[in-house]
């Protein structure tokens, strides 16, 4: 295992009705003036913004409206939003939504209290300092409520970057699984896709002697097997939203990865897809995931053969380790398929001749130096052929 | 699910030469004047304690010491603590050594800031306040280390209570697992036993639709069975204690218990063993957990069953649910005696005839109401058979 530290100090009030409380932790953790930020229409037709207001009100705290994040967040409305917060004087912002809305107050907040241009911290710069951050969640998916972390796109060019810094770990969160009942089928899978994806991304490590956090990857991604068929049979089953909003956050605050080398590459080549096509983070992680898996699993086969039986519950071949491996991706896309997620480009909507210009910027746009991965380092050529594997 | 709050804002610090750090977070963390606070010969004779006076020293951060900590940690000390602390001005306290140590310092951070006397915590008034905790760990066991808990043996009769509360979460831990490589094996196989015992009280539930926590709980005991034998066989494998230090912190911090009703009936009935014949704490609860688990285990054979497919890799019996229950207590007992835990009242030296004094003492002693356990409640009656099937 190698040396790490390790830093969660995110107060996380999960459960019915938590939302009521938002106006008492905004106030618990300090803020008087809030920017309160969202989405669209779901949050107000639900309801749910008249009751953060109302949960406001009532502990007399005063605030500012931005809303019209879109999934994908885009670099404007960050700086729409930094420009409020210094203008009104904001202290506190505060994100009610999924993991887009929450990733957009991050870069507000850490804009706001920096001289140069926020994007600087999606170039690489960490963010130590920002406005403190409360959120109210409304899909599990992203892991933002718990994480050090943003993604943002930036319209200059459409492509997606991430930050990261413990500056932007949110100062509380609101988990109620209720809340995510009324998430069409659709975007739930893209949320348990996405958590899944958080998942592979830490297990596949070079580092040796990482029993206790493999273990813990294996035991998150063996709730999402059982819990998810049930909620997309049943989008109103309270007990297995509440265990997969559980499991969101713990996959992504970073306890199951530490000691570790992690991956990621498939993450960045998501990011052309999603930047590219628009299309859901989530989707374009259940195309992009077993792709990946098929291009590097021969850097390991033991270990894939581990997630197999483990997780996928299938036998292991002693005389033949790598079948094993390879039932266990294919278990993956069955797992996929099943809860509703496309399986390759034409599915997504994406096209074979984008590849070309998806796999170079993946590689080398704003600056990156030509290799992504930590599990296999992968060129522009390699990144080519995991694209060409999804067509 | 049960609603929930999880709050656990503790900075660690794992690894190799980490304790040279010490002076640095105390500083970040704003101590000026420290309390150190440590047991016996082991960390003077290891050099660890001269290491982090240097770095202290480093940091320009002056010091008062309090050694003489010794296992289950005395009320006297902690009054002697608390006297030190506002003579001298102390506005951080720092324990060097396992688990008694850091619940010593704790009450005394406690003590320090109030006006009763401490004791009031240990029956029951919640601590909201203390000096700000900073930790060494020497011994991965208690958990103390991430966890707003603490344990004081009352000298005034020889009985231990434990407090809780958010004032008492260490603000910084440092976990170098290289430190734990000196521990003779007994102590070793005592800490392994308490990390075991921590999973087991939150394991057994009457919370419905827990799977997320089911499986972590059950991902922490699968590292805690694969690596204990390496530890006993080999104590200087660092890859394996360092598993089993991370494990130990995850196992009582509570992000795996949160959500679920929990039991903790048997260090009740331990902590009677530990404070009548000043057994290793970890000793006494290898002999109480099969015991307890023999008892009540009819009160929910299937979670038995899990416990011991998942875990304890047992054949599932589906004809007859009830002996995988009980293969289960019998792997468990076996894995115990593996280590070299004792298996009864005479290898721990506790005597039969003292049965009716601690039955009573752990049911009715210092105001508690007559029952104990949050999975099968227990009353004088039921504990004295659990104290007997240990004779």
């Amino acid at each position: 295992m190698q040396n790490f530290t390790f830093y969660s100090p995110t107060y996380f009030a999960f459960g019915k009705d938590q939302e009521n409380n938002t106006g008492k932790y905004v106030k618990r953790f300090g803020g008087s003036k809030v920017l309160l930020h969202y989405g669209g229409g779901s949050v107000i037709r639900s309801g749910l913004l008249d009751r953060v207001k109302k949960s406001l009100d009532a502990e007399g705290i005063s605030y500012v409206e931005l809303g019209g994040v879109k999934p994908n967040p885009r670099s404007g409305l960050v700086y729409e939003g930094i420009e409020l917060c210094r203008k009104e004087g904001v202290d506190f912002v505060l994100a009610v939504g999924g993991g887009s809305t929450i990733d957009s107050v991050k870069a507000i907040a850490a804009g706001a209290v920096y001289e140069g241009d926020f994007w600087d911290f999606y170039q690489g710069k960490p963010i130590d300092r920002a406005l403190p951050i409360g959120t109210v969640l409304t899909i599990a998916a992203a892991g933002s409520e718990g994480s050090p972390d943003s993604v943002i796109t930036n319209e200059n060019g459409m492509y997606k970057r991430g930050a990261s810094g413990e500056g932007i770990r949110p100062t509380f969160s609101i988990l109620n699984p209720a809340l995510t009942q009324t998430l069409p089928a659709y975007q739930t899978a893209c949320g348990i896709t996405d958590i899944c994806a958080h998942l592979f991304e830490r297990y596949f490590t070079t580092t040796k002697e990482v029993e206790v956090t493999d273990r813990m990857i294996e035991a998150l991604l063996l709730t999402m097997i059982h819990e998810s068929p049930r909620v997309i049979a049943d989008p109103d089953n309270y007990e297995a939203r509440a265990n997969i909003m559980w499991a969101g956050m713990m996959a992504h605050n970073n306890s199951c990865g530490v000691g570790r080398s992690q991956d990621w590459a498939s993450h960045d080549i998501e990011h052309e897809l999603s930047a590219v096509y628009d299309c859901a983070h989530g989707a374009g992680l259940a195309v992009v995931f077993p792709a990946w898996m098929t291009y590097v699993y021969k850097k390991d086969v033991m270990r894939f053969a581990q997630l197999a039986t483990r997780v996928w519950g299938c036998q292991m071949d002693f005389t033949n380790p790598e079948k094993t491996a390879l039932e266990g991706i294919e278990a993956l896309r069955r797992f996929l398929k099943s809860i509703g997620m496309p399986s390759n480009f034409a599915e997504l909507g994406a096209k074979k001749e984008d590849i070309p210009h998806m796999a170079h910027t993946a590689c080398y746009g704003d600056g990156r130096s030509g290799r992504l991965g930590g599990f296999v380092s992968l060129d522009e050529q390699d990144v080519t052929k995991i694209y060409e594997l999804m067509v």
